[in-house]
């Protein structure tokens, strides 16, 4: 990689950006995964489910009556909040974590991510903290810094989010005078770090927030998607005014359409319909009726089932495959979810690996991506979703030989690493 | 109407909004559209294209197709700048009006309104100047007000936007030190005043863009609708490095898909992407798809030619049914695209008589929702888009029953008006 600027043509309109597309670069890191959707290469980079595992004959065959019989819905526009029918629809795949809400809560939008731009946009003046886990998904972040928020990050332990610490960042953050605005959580099956803030913990970061007057936003696509066990309650059931609750369609069925959603205490609620109004006028009523018809006549639930058990097996590939090659880093093993965190071995930099790893035709996320300020360079994200069992194998083995070379480099040179620019701001969406 | 706020709960996360989102209140006109909507009234309020004019068996076969065929990428994330097929053929869509570009300069948005959201997003700091014609689209000062700017008017007469004006504006508030970001102009078959900035004056006014240094943003949804003559040259074919273009498949297709486009000189494209990315991660895979495939395989001019002739007899039914029912107003006749602006007879308010129209069983936008600062009360914007031309007549009717009392009010009482609440800020979607 050069640190020479991608565009090196000039911008007549330079002067003219607004202070909070100043922050708006592209990662160094972006043209890197250019290279890795090569599919000579193995990614473990991207967060793309797999959309083999569908029924694809039965949910073509789903949307074309669909617009044969309701095309003059399917490709009207639709109501600003998205339609009725699918909002209550929501209703029944929240009930299996315990949220209770009615249809008027829910939010409609396209993909969680602009649930989360939403609630960003009306909540975040510049200067603002968010605090986060340690670390973070990599998308929350980017729209953090595109509302020039800062984000303070709280340490996780293999049960989430650690109480105590939360509370010393809040209490030092209420000491230097800085407003937090919320508290953003990926609670099941975290992006990157693969855990789950436990049962006994969610009760307590809701009342440490709660007291604190704080609203939790959590951001929940892989509740559904654990491997041995019933869903947990949601943390907004424990406490619905102040938990503003993030959902998505992208992993259960397909992100191709498009389709999140969030749930809102109702005042949010109104002011995150206007400035969805604002922003896109509405959700697509064509993917929001093929989901609707899809929950309609498919065995949605079914084929989550069938989704948990496919990519619990990728998860025992990806494990196993760490456990054989690269014995000398360490993990966790995900009990849901996409992803595994890998801290490597001492004295590595997986930012600066990435580059090599590429080259031997792997890839995967540096930790860096997952910090606000670029911290986490001694870890890495491993996708286990989309490749088979077979090329995460070939994968892991990969990513081994690497690790070797760079030890070697480390024992003889007592470093592997070497000045790597800033921070990751906007990575591909297919890392996300 | 009730100058009571809609939402009467507390709501306990007043005090945490950002400043932006304390502009986002819904119009008082949002529940009097509610009651529009119903099926005994005539809706001349909504954008709404006439859906019902498509080959509905013919989409629904060809997605099922493109679900089965290739539903692997069709459901998956894609890219953040949108599918390079499509892009590709939207370069042949907009050759029609002499766009020449690369396929690499247009972003794939969720509808144009995503797009336009997001020049604002990259653009706009709170305070900063849009120049935009009076009146302007409702949604697009949505926008600009979400982003805290303001918005100076320049008058338009039945060729557009007023060159000489538009200098005058420009001198004026560069002498007052107010910053201007850009020119927001809709030159074909503008929305709401239904005119075409004419061949003679877009060089023009893209010259005085140029010289001052300001972008102009060329929101053209209309222009392959025109009824008598082929379209326009497009405003980005004189100056491709000044002006940002954006494209919508809403009024040639349909709107249920949400997909439209920005072109945009390289480096602002650049950020276009990242904005985009932040906010929605990548636009719908299986809407870019459905489209691209309905490209393929249709004759979609000829469908462009079909939808022509049908909005063709609408305008003229409106046209005439204005002619022989309303003759005290004065009115447009538009060339193209959905709407005719109305002024009203001399002491008529369209804002305050719209509740006795609605209870005459007919609705239209009055003109305040098409100023930033609620000027309009004498005009009102109707849409023939929608409604056959018999029901377009009818509502014609119903609407010169209410005139016509209303002018007996301004007789007896020398005023049928009454003071109004503020301007209308966020209109419901498919008033758009």
């Amino acid at each position: 990689m050069s640190d020479q600027p991608e565009g090196t043509r000039l911008d007549p309109w330079l002067d003219s950006y607004a202070a909070r597309a100043l922050g708006m670069k592209a990662s160094e890191i972006r043209a890197l995964f250019a290279v890795a959707n090569r599919p000579e290469v193995v990614s473990l980079a991207g967060g793309m489910p797999f959309i083999g595992g569908l029924p694809l004959e039965e949910i073509g065959e789903l949307i074309k009556r669909l617009i044969i019989e309701r095309g003059e819905v399917a490709l009207q526009y639709g109501s600003g909040q998205g339609d009725q029918g699918l909002r209550e629809q929501i209703l029944d795949v929240m009930r299996l974590e315990g949220v209770t809400a009615h249809p008027d809560d829910i939010v409609v939008t396209t993909g969680s991510q602009q649930a989360l731009d939403l609630v960003a946009k009306i909540f975040l003046n510049p200067g603002d903290v968010v605090v986060a886990e340690a670390p973070s998904y990599v998308g929350a972040l980017g729209v953090f810094r595109a509302y020039e928020a800062d984000v303070e990050h709280v340490p996780m332990d293999a049960d989430g989010i650690i109480p105590s610490a939360l509370e010393e960042a809040l209490d030092r953050l209420k000491a230097e005078g800085r407003p937090v605005k919320f508290l953003y959580l990926v609670p099941n099956f975290h992006n990157p770090a693969g855990v789950t803030l436990s049962m006994d913990r969610r009760p307590q970061i809701v009342e440490i927030a709660r007291r604190r007057g704080i609203l939790v936003i959590e951001d929940n696509p892989y509740g559904l998607l654990g491997f041995d066990s019933e869903p947990l309650p949601a943390m907004h059931s424990l406490n619905p005014e102040g938990v503003i609750y993030l959902g998505s369609f992208s992993k259960t069925l397909g992100p191709g359409f498009r389709i999140g959603w969030a749930v809102a205490p109702h005042a949010v609620k109104e002011k995150l319909v206007l400035a969805s109004e604002s922003a896109i006028l509405c959700p697509s009523n064509a993917s929001q009726l093929a989901i609707s018809t899809y929950l309609d006549h498919h065995d949605w639930l079914g084929q989550i089932k069938k989704f948990r058990e496919q990519y619990r097996e990728r998860r025992d590939a990806i494990i196993s495959g760490l456990e054989e090659h690269i014995p000398e880093a360490s993990w966790n093993v995900p009990a849901g979810g996409f992803y595994t965190w890998v801290k490597l071995p001492e004295g590595l930099d997986s930012k600066s690996m990435l580059p090599r790893a590429v080259t031997a035709r792997v890839a995967y996320v540096p930790g860096t991506a997952f910090y606000y300020h670029g911290q986490g360079a001694d870890h890495m994200r491993l996708s286990f979703c989309y490749p088979t069992p077979e090329r995460i194998l070939e994968g892991v083995r990969r990513l081994a030989t690497v690790i070797e070379s760079e030890l070697e480099l480390v024992e003889t040179f007592g470093t592997a690493t070497r000045p790597g620019p800033d921070t990751v701001s906007f990575p591909a969406p297919d890392l996300a």
